[in-house]
């Protein structure tokens, strides 16, 4: 049927009303949502059930489907407006070690530290924090503790972990320190008790602790510590267990490498100094994205990454071997072979197997969902 | 108010009633946003138009904020439904030049040509291929042609404008080569009238033109092809005109320097053969996201990256460069001198200056995008 301007118009105020609508049943559904989130912290079950999320999605699909809608754009839909709920519904959590006299956290007033300082008081523990200044009170703060965890920078963990010889026998004995092997062994040589490494893999800006990954590194007396797993569970969290030694030569992966790759890009790109706007402004989405993750390292902490780069024992050697295998590349340019150089890439390829076709896919989605922004998209 | 496990089923009905309404509103709105794209197609008014898009999320934000709901949340919603909007309104598109004879798409078989040939078509042009079987019917092809679009291969671009010598003197001669300066010359010396370069910033895998950058190269005669820019624009893409020179120098940045470390990125983990899996395990969301950006390359064609790297005549001279920046840094690491690390860390800083910050706000909404995707997270 034609349309006039004049049916514009009117067409446009149907959308207007509908997305009112909308906002409406999200108001109606936040109240909803609310209820269902004190029910589980009052009884402890965990904010995120994927089981549930699944079968909720599930539903909806089959329902647009019918409708004639994208089961994926309701998909997708869902997925953000429960990201928004698990992270509101956490006003409180059930406590899974009531018993215990406190908990004091070593660099509590840190970026890191604090989330957890805000999880355990959230949990109704009681929490004291034992900062620089705090040491000579050290004594008195740790007497009664039933926990320490200790939350300071990578380069005071060993120090730190050393004066804490006088615990309580079962206290536990936790560090958040993003190295595992050294850490670990400086708590099982000073501590008698139950010992645990962790390494949380998120930063301090996570809106909550839904669906983040923390390593869990065993030491000692495990059972003496299953409550704080069971209360990182209720938190939301993903716990993945590893050995120190394996958990360490991963990160040299995970965090040595793309942290010094990203410094050198930075630094390359200062060095030929572009000009970036234009850069920007030429861009394809997907290096958009991936500017701003060199980006994003540099409105950082300078010293975090040293710290990670510089302590990691095998960063020499990973980081050679790198330099090796980027000027072999090099010299395939020089010669202009390009047959080896595809020859290479099909190999690498089989090494990645599926899973290079899965991120392919992923990061298809993502880009799509990168570009709804323009501000991402015009600025970043 | 107290609730009982009896409760909490009742609740979760409650939000599946909600959810449900959700799904038939998306329908609703649908119908509405197909009529829009029906008229828009018709007067040739563009799909996306920016000032539209921005007074309807402030109106829902305003709302969003009278009825305690997100008003993040409200605009990520709304962005994501105007996504789908966008890309199933397309039937049709207004036809800028409705008097053109014929339009010809050589290489418009391969896989980017193949989106051009469509756009053309759905706006109404008759289209006509030139494959490379085709070259001994070439002159009575591009007899009546009133444009000429050139989609081969890079290492074909040159090789084929050195052939199209004998157009009609009004014809449009355009390129979509990622290289400019070199196809440009070409077409202003093998074609006498109207030419123009293009670079579309996006594969060929995008779901429209909508939001898509094209970099736009005048070559000569310009308010001839003044209709196939509007057309574009008209098709949802965004044009950045550039020199093809600035163009060629930001693509070694944009294009050789990521696809190159991606290759090197791959080459290198690949020769070490960390378990790729357990790597994924114990990755934070910007790992598996960096991770990602690096698998997805090596699930793409070999040649046209090895062409993208090795027919870019900067790219030795600029990845020698990189690799120097590169063992410069891996000196300081292996001479433990963090002080020099973090004074070039912030002199990087200062030169990235406030994008650098513009880069953590916007990727750290991209995280939490990548979050919701549980797939992204587990799989990838």
């Amino acid at each position: 049927m034609p349309v006039s301007p004049n049916e514009l118009s009117q067409l446009r105020q149907q959308i207007d009303d509908i997305d009112n609508q909308l906002v409406e049943l999200l108001a109606k559904r936040a109240k909803v949502t609310a209820r269902v989130g004190k029910y589980k912290s009052k009884v402890g079950l965990p904010i995120y059930v994927p089981e549930r999320e699944a079968e909720l999605i599930a539903k909806r699909r089959k329902e647009a489907e019918q409708l004639n809608v994208s089961p994926v754009l309701v998909e997708d839909l869902l997925r953000r407006i429960m990201r928004e709920s698990y992270h509101t519904q956490n006003v409180d959590y059930l406590c899974t070690n009531p018993n215990i006299q406190k908990i004091v956290v070593i660099g509590g007033a840190g970026a890191l530290g604090r989330v957890f300082v805000d999880m355990f008081k959230r949990s109704g523990y009681p929490v004291q924090l034992l900062e620089k200044d705090d040491w000579e009170n050290a004594d008195s703060i740790l007497r009664d503790a039933g926990l320490v965890l200790v939350a300071v920078p990578i380069k005071l963990t060993e120090s730190v972990i050393s004066k804490l010889t006088n615990l309580p026998q079962d206290c536990v004995l936790v560090d958040i320190t993003s190295t595992k092997q050294k850490p670990l062994a400086a708590m099982m040589a000073a501590h008698k008790g139950p010992v645990l490494g962790l390494h949380p893999m998120f930063g301090p800006d996570v809106a909550s602790m839904v669906k983040q990954v923390v390593v869990v590194c065993h030491g000692r007396d495990g059972e003496q510590y299953e409550w704080l797993l069971q209360q990182i569970r209720i938190w939301g969290g993903i716990l993945q267990q590893t050995t120190a030694k394996e958990h360490d030569d991963a990160m040299v992966f995970i965090q040595v490498m793309r942290h010094f790759c990203s410094f050198v890009f930075g630094s390359h790109l200062s060095g030929e100094n572009p000009d970036l706007q234009q850069l920007i402004s030429l861009s394809s989405p997907i290096y958009r994205l991936e500017l701003a993750m060199v980006g994003r390292l540099f409105a950082q902490d300078p010293v975090l990454y040293a710290d990670i780069i510089f302590d990691n024992k095998d960063s020499v050697a990973i980081l050679t071997e790198f330099s090796a295998k980027f000027n072999q590349a090099l010299a395939l340019v020089e010669s202009n072979n390009k047959g080896e150089f595809v020859k290479q890439f099909l190999n690498i390829g089989s090494w990645f197997g599926d899973y290079a076709k899965q991120c392919l896919v992923d990061s298809r989605k993502l880009l799509l969902k990168a570009d709804d922004d323009r501000s991402l998209s015009e600025d970043c």
